[in-house]
């Protein structure tokens, strides 16, 4: 880990007492500088004749490496370190969405509308017209993030309380992207059956739900089940949200090497909730090559431990990752940090393409391969080419819920990825260049939009 | 209902076309008047040198009511009546409340520390420390607003989907009265077990439950079970928050007519949830003589058709509602529009109180008893003294999410109820004034502060 760049998520801001003198601060910037931190924001909050306070924020690269940079600055003379805050425990405090009125609530006369007695009307015309729940509620732009907390980022099964934080973010990201009020629900089962008939009763205050951090093979069905039980659409957005994108990198990193999806062999590591839908869309999209390797090897049809969803995939070729990748056009990560050598990038055809993903460290560091591939793509901010579900899932439920779709189907996931891949202009796509930025505000606009058109197509959109 | 004062709930917007010419505005505001409608807010929209766009806000009575001020306008020569708004069906469009990020999100470094891959380090530490769920997540300001949709306000069981607009409603008083973050949980459900496990699996992201329109006696049981099983706070606001503010008026009330609770006899009349809990907690404030009755009489200690919560309070006399008045000295209604006749309560003892709840249309209409009452309470904000939940539960929550306590015990209903009652100083104290406006606010802070305080001579405060 003592490779990584450093970046905010390990960002502490220091709180110092410096001298007024020449030179003071230029010390302890230097201090930071040697230790390797990265110097952001720096503020002043306080001067007089003698001194100043200044709070500067600085990235690490770890948590050890942020300690490592305040005793750094602890040694030297004369500065004092009053606070050391870990800006990323210190914006959690308190959790990061909050419910807000969308009217006020300042009169008696407000009340009567808002509140008894005038809300009884709005519920006598619900009661009599179901359909009126998308006008006057909060249905039709509410989306659930459900998880069990059974597979949480790349962390594992740390429960529904720990899970909470990241359906939080995802909050944040479906409002700030999409204008979408979504909640988090973490629940206390990781039950199949309890799962499913969980979100089936808190339906009716959502017009969506987003599944999130769900450990594979439990996912599959619970998304089916979901998919057949339910009238307002159900989207696994580790599955689904990260096969969109990166079909939407592979149709740009193939216009890169001048390769078609048909002619190509793909590896695909990691055969979870990921690596599952991942196969499925790039076959959807024509890819006819597929290898999927687990933590044993290749998927093959010798093997005798695969569950249903692996051996549809299953291949005749036998052996490890390293003899899967001997000669493969394409290898897609979804499975664990540091598992793809340089040794087995070489071996792969011309022009290799590399996405990996893993997050927060991927399958190989980009620059152990550098020039030797002809794009490579990681989970990442701080590399080029960075394949993120937030690219898709604001803008599918967005269509999705604009045009009262009560499913989401393969074909807007692939109109998805297409609308996502043709946003990087011709004459701006190179191999650092493959996908747009998250905040690129086209990205929404086109993903609903696609999403939108191929539910009218399907004749599936009640709007 | 023709009788009823016209309020907002009724309230239409009529965007008119005025000549500019002198009297033509107030021909308009004459037919409002002729027609028993309330003026409010008059909005220039346009003018020019030949006519005025205006809107003007009036309250009616009921719909019918409203439809006919509109025809009386109508009706004017020259007017042009350009649009009729709905005011409480304009407010509801797309519903009451939202999802807001506490945080900004607008930089790489912003989504690295807000999630991935900063959001990591929160969701181990978590897993590590579960109570360090209460710190970095939105779980310690953030209550469940459950219901099944089988009670809504009076209107009945209408399902989920209907009751949802009341839930949205009482989302935004908890935020208005007491920033807390309340989100709506409406069951796809009515069964009393299934109820049960789905307020324990989404249990936890909240603070805690308040349960809503859940009709009885299912909900007596629901809300027992969940007290014993979950680990945070849940209060059935139907039940406890209608006694806690119905003992405040009562304590109030009693000293403008200078009887002892331990003296008087009370007729409840409705033995749902509110009229049951209202009965043990008088009871536990030291009213010894209750008297409650159902659609069929007086619970009696010689029917045979009684629930055991209707058990515990019945009594040896026998009869109706008319024959339990003779002689009682106070009359709380939980019940049904109209109930109480002028006569009954000429049957009373001296100085009767009366609390007519039901709501929209109290069990008599105060106009019908006029002086003949000491002291006449309703649910309604267009008479004095109005009895309303929001006294307290915004304040029960606040206190008990504040000290974190993990349970809701009945000292903290007794002391919430002394505390509202405390609020109308002695020299404020009238048959008109005998509990606080629902815009006081010193209520949230008083109520809160009574219930940490029972709260931590208890034991129960963890924080």
């Amino acid at each position: 880990m003592t490779n990584l760049t450093p970046n905010s998520s390990f960002s502490v801001t220091l709180r110092l007492q410096i001298p007024n003198r020449v030179g003071m601060l230029a010390s302890v910037t230097q201090a930071i500088a040697t230790s390797g931190g990265n110097l952001g924001q720096i503020d002043l909050i306080e001067q007089t004749r003698q001194q100043s306070i200044r709070d500067l924020s600085v990235d690490a690269a770890s948590t050890e490496h942020a300690e490592s940079i305040v005793q750094a600055v602890k040694a030297l003379p004369e500065i004092k370190v009053i606070n050391v805050y870990d800006r990323t425990f210190n914006l959690h405090r308190g959790g990061k969405i909050s419910i807000a009125s969308r009217i006020p609530l300042k009169s008696v006369s407000d009340l009567a509308m808002a509140y008894t007695p005038g809300v009884g009307r709005i519920c006598n015309a619900i009661a009599q017209n179901p359909e009126e729940v998308y006008n006057l509620t909060i249905k039709r732009n509410t989306v659930a993030i459900v998880t069990d907390g059974s597979a949480v980022l790349g962390l594992g099964n740390l429960g529904p309380e720990a899970a909470l934080p990241v359906m939080e973010g995802k909050a944040m990201l479906f409002k700030e992207f999409a204008g979408i009020d979504a909640f988090p629900i973490c629940l206390a089962t990781q039950n199949t059956e309890e799962i499913i008939q969980a979100v089936k009763n808190i339906a009716p205050v959502f017009g969506g739900v987003n599944l999130e951090d769900i450990a594979a093979p439990r996912c599959f069905e619970i998304e089916q089940r979901l998919r057949q039980e339910l009238d307002i659409p159900v989207f696994h957005d580790d599955q689904h949200g990260t096969a969109i994108v990166t079909l939407a990198a592979l149709f740009n990193a193939l216009r890169v090497v001048h390769k078609s999806i048909t002619d190509i062999r793909i590896v695909i590591n990691g055969a979870g909730a990921a690596g599952v839908a991942i196969a499925h869309l790039l076959r959807k999209a024509g890819a006819e090559k597929i290898w999927m390797c687990d933590s044993k090897g290749i998927i093959s049809t010798s093997r005798t431990d695969l569950t249903p969803e692996k051996q549809e995939f299953a291949v005749k070729a036998q052996g490890t990752l390293a003899g899967a990748m001997q000669g493969a056009d394409v290898f897609i990560g979804v499975s664990a940090p540091g598992v793809l050598t340089p040794e087995m990038v070489a071996s792969m055809a011309k022009d290799p393409i590399v996405f990996a993903m893993a997050n927060p460290i991927p399958e190989i560091q980009p620059e152990l391969v550098g020039n030797k591939v002809a794009v490579i793509a990681t989970g990442r901010s701080d590399y080029p080419n960075q394949i993120n579900n937030v690219l898709a899932f604001p803008g599918v439920f967005r269509g999705a819920l604009d045009c009262r779709a009560n499913t989401i189907t393969t074909t807007m996931y692939l109109e998805a990825a297409s609308a996502i891949a043709s946003l990087v202009k011709p004459s701006d796509l190179d191999r650092e260049h493959i996908i747009p930025s998250v905040f690129d505000d086209r990205v929404v606009g086109a993903v609903a939009g696609a999403v939108q058109r191929a539910a009218r197509d399907e004749g599936i959109a009640k709007r």
